[in-house]
Order: C-alpha cells, then structure tokens, then sequence
C-alpha cells in the first residue's frame, strides 16, 4: 500500500492524548509528511503542528486526509462523515487505520469514484500475496522481538533506521498501521489472510543490494496466546540477520491479558534465535531496548547494566540513552 | 461454516486420482454423508458409490452439490457453471473449496438468491472471530502436528476419532478444507485473518465437558516457512493436552520447496512441545503417526519400532497398523 503525503491529519473530537497516537507518530517521525492538522470543535488535543481547515489545507498541496485518532470500536464516527466528504470533494484521498472500512461505507466509496481519489484502508491489505518460500534473499535485515505485544518495537526500529540513515543504505518497513502512516508504504501483516504471513513479508523486504539493511518493525511476541502466529511468520518471512529484543520494565500481565506474566528475556532470545534460524541460520541478536519508563533515570541505567552483563549484549532505553550502541554492533 | 449433507459428489471431468481427493475423502470417512457422485463425459474416475444426475439425487434427497475435484489453478471451470447452475435451480446448497469463490460470480450469486440456497466457500470463513484469549477452557484435546505439511494429520486424527467413538465422547474438529467437508462443519484456519488465528481455533474448540475429546486436525509445521504461523497460531488456540506427530518417512524436501531438508523428529517434538506449554503446560506427546508407504512392511515395523525406542512413544503408521496403541496412551 502506497499512500500520498503530505498529509491533513484530522484529530476529530479527541479528548485524550492516547487517542491521537497516529497523527503524533507522523509529527514525530516524519514531519515532513504532515501539511497540517485539522480539528473538530470540543478537541483538546493537538500535535503542535499548525492547524489548517480542509480548504486551505488542499490549496497547500495536501495530497491525502488522513483519520489520524483512534476510538474504542475502531468505527468511521458520523459526525467525521462530512469532513471527511469535504476532503474527498477539495480532491483529496482519504487514509484509515480504522477497523470498519472506508470502502465499506457506499456513500463515500461512490463520492470517491467520482472525484478520482482513493480511500485507502490500510488495515486492509488489498494486494494478493504468494506464500513464503523461505529461499536467501540478497541485502541484510534487522528485526525488532518482543517479550510482549507494544513493547517498543516501533519505536525502537524507528530509532535504529532514522540513526543509521547517515551512514548507511537503509529502510523502514512498516508492520502495523501506525509505521504504514510513518513511512508512507507497508503492509498490516496482522490483517493478511493466515497462509501469506511470511510470504507477505517476503515481499515488503525484496532482495536488495548486499550492504542494503532493511529495518523491519515487529509485530506481537512468540509467547503471546492470541498474536504468535503472526509473530512466527514476520520472522521466518523476515529472515533476519540481526535481532532486537524489545521489553517493557515492570510490566506484570502480558498485554491485553489477565495473569499472564512475561516470558523472560532469556527465553525470548532462545526460542526467537531458534525459529529465526529457520530461515536464517545465522541470524543473531544485537541488542536489546528496554522501554525504562517505570524506572527512575538512575534505576534505569543501572537495570540495562545488568541485562548487558547477563546476556552480553548492548541494552539501552531508545529514548533515554539512543540506538547507537545498538547500531556500533551490527 | 456448517454445511448441509447428505452431498452429491461432482467429479467434473476429472482425469487423474489425486484430483478428486476431496470427493474420496467424504466416501472414505463419512460415507454416510455421500448419496452419490456425478460425472461429465471424460470423467476417468470415480469414488466407487453409485451415479446419480442432478434432478435424480435432488429427488432422493441430496442437500448439497460439492465440488469435489481440485485443478491446479482453484478457479470456477466454465464447464462446470452449467451442472451448478441446474443443481442451484433443483435447490441444492453449493460447497466449494476452490480459490475462486463462488460468491463472487454474479449470476451465480443471482441464482442462488432466488432460488433461497447457499454458496458455501469453505475456504473462505464469514463469520468474524476474537482475537485468542490463551485462557484455559475444560475438555481434553488432542492435536496433530508434523515435521512437513501434507505428513498425515488429517489422515491420523480421523482415525483416531473414529477407533475412539465407541469408548469415548469425542468430536474431530476440522481446520482445512477436505476435513471440514467430511465434518460437514470447522474452519480453514489458513484462511483466517492472521490477527484471529488462535482465536479462531479457541471458538472452533470449545469449553466442554471434563472428559470430552477434541481430536483437532493440524495444519502445517512449526519448520515450514511459508505456513509455521499458520501451525503456531493452531497450536497455542488448541492448548492440545495431548499431540501426536506426524511424518513421511523418506521424503527428502518439505513439501512445496527445493532443498530444504525436514526437521528430525527430535527437533519436531522439543519446539512444539515448548510452544504448546504457552497455553497448557501440561501438554505432551502421545504417539508418532508415520506414513511408512515408501518402505516395505518389515522395513515399515522396524523403523516404527525404532522411533519407539528412541522416543518412548507409541509409533504405528495409522494405514498399516491402525491407532489404538496411541489411544491407549492417552
């Protein structure tokens, strides 16, 4: 899924920072990408970039509206229906991370086909994949893992391939709907049909040139009861050279669940070195980021010592101390 | 997806045995559930039960017209749109595994509409699923699971359903396409949305009683790497208290890749056996199920006898020696 910037990123009404997850990614990694951003009356919240309405924001060069907040039922609100017509009326294509489709709705699907734009569901892969053959690509590949489900490896790939952009060839390839928005182009592995999990990331990271590294965001964790499989298939799919370890200090319950602790970080790294070798036998971890949110500045510092000299390997909180030590490793 | 037997085969004009697998499977396991076949001109095959044309086996009752032969392309042929048309118009559901699916062939659609009868893709799930939960559910299950695809675990969990029935209470619960017509009800796991994969298998094997058996079909394999999500996904929503392996004993590449040698059973077993902890941490082996059709029957004996000693598992090739030294064990 290709999408086109620079963006519009609507707010709607949102009331809380959380909401607004996927337009504050946008302003904060790629604010190139975000013309302006666009509120409802009643929202209190904001990115900090300036505000636009839909007019103005087109007559900017604006070239897509993106749904840039999220609710609990992952549902097109209708009091967002006559923005979002107005976008599509001024010429604009319209992007959603929203469950219920775009496409889905025939009014807009219809207004759309007549003013020559898309509506891009980017939950919704659209393309066919093949299965995965498994067979060596050319280029090298880094893979986020994770002891759990949003344990920062978003943010930690982001990191790593925003660092690394001075000194080497390198991409981001985007697994989830927020990275898909970031990066402008990927693939929500998590709503590809079960048979093409590996096959599609076959595809988001082709064979490239041999000093070429992707940078791919992860998705889940191999120890997660409902989203394992799709872990499982990103990385036999990914066929990584290098691998980081994402954790959550502190956290007690795997997320979404109750009573489920984490796996440890020894276990995470056995049981991902060993599947990753499945498709790539000499994939190896090269750090590990640790979100030390928990923690005091000095606590923080002090538990990343700790987890190098266990697993020797270089452990740092992306947004305390930064990826580098990460990238002197590859 | 809940089909509706008694069937009539269709065999289109096939040509070859292998192609019309989906047909033999039914006569084979569930006899009970197939009135007859039918055939166009050129059809050099046959399942063995009697003949009957559409208008005749509508009149003794046929519910379903399957369609019971694969091509190498998984489209609709047009030389079939005839007899499913006249099978539409007699009143009969259709039931496809094919890729193509038959809802969306508009006339098809059309006729079936007016005609108040079903277009069952059952390859294609409709019904919308949870993500997994990992949360344990009362009731035994068994799972297959195998060093390679195609390595005899529908084969090996019907028998084992069937030689239980007279002891046990007991249901197959089938998560491919061949499985679901002989079950005439389950899901194409690899066909879910990969987000819903174990979720998918928790809803397909319900809370049941305490001793109650879900004999669950398995899909795939941990070490294959186009379909190892699909087979992690399976595993952790089955939370299997009891697995049987499954393997081809002699086949020198898995299945559908070029040199890409099996796992050993040994492997096989520690990974799965270390995933299935995830969500029962009593999970174990029970019996190796080996397809010995490459050796002779002396040979077949004593390499099961082999993986016997080795492994402390009862090991009998289901075709050549039956399962119920694997119930026994359970």
């Amino acid at each position: 899924m290709q999408l086109h910037p620079p963006y519009l990123l609507f707010l709607g009404d949102a009331k809380d920072p959380f909401s607004i997850k996927l337009a504050r990614g946008v302003v904060d990694w790629r604010p190139e990408l975000a013309l302006a951003e666009f509120a409802l009356p009643g929202c209190t919240e904001t990115t900090g970039i300036q505000s636009m309405d839909i007019a103005t924001a087109r007559a900017n060069g604006a070239k897509s509206f993106v749904i840039g907040l999220a609710n609990s039922g992952g549902t097109i609100q209708d009091n967002w229906l006559d923005c979002i017509k107005l976008a599509i009326q001024s010429g604009m294509n319209i992007i959603s991370g929203m469950h219920q489709s775009l496409n889905d709705i025939p009014e807009l699907k219809q207004l759309a086909k007549q003013h020559n734009v898309e509506l891009q569901d980017i939950r919704k892969p659209q393309q066919t994949f093949k299965t995965g053959t498994g067979q060596p690509r050319s280029g090298k590949r880094l893979l986020a893992v994770g002891t759990d489900c949003s344990a920062g490896k978003m943010y930690s790939t982001l990191a790593i391939e925003k660092a690394m952009r001075d000194s080497f060839s390198v991409s981001f390839r985007a697994t989830g709907q927020s990275g898909i928005l970031i990066a402008g182009e990927g693939i929500a592995v998590d709503c590809v049909v079960a048979d093409f999990i590996s096959g599609a990331i076959e595809e988001l990271s082709p064979a490239n040139e041999p000093d070429h590294w992707d940078i791919i965001e992860g998705q889940g964790s191999l120890f997660h009861p409902a989203f394992a499989g799709v872990s499982l298939g990103l990385l036999h799919g990914a066929q990584p050279d290098a691998l980081v370890l994402c954790h959550v200090e502190g956290r007690d319950s795997m997320r979404s669940l109750t009573n489920r602790p984490l796996p440890s970080i020894e276990q995470t790294i056995e049981v991902n070195l060993q599947a990753a070798k499945v498709t790539n036998p000499k994939a190896k971890f090269v750090g590990i980021s640790v979100n030390t949110s928990a923690l005091e500045e000095q606590q923080a510092l002090e538990q990343c010592q700790r987890y190098e000299d266990q697993f020797g390997l270089p452990t740092i909180d992306p947004l305390r101390h930064g990826v580098a030590r990460i990238i002197e490793n590859l």
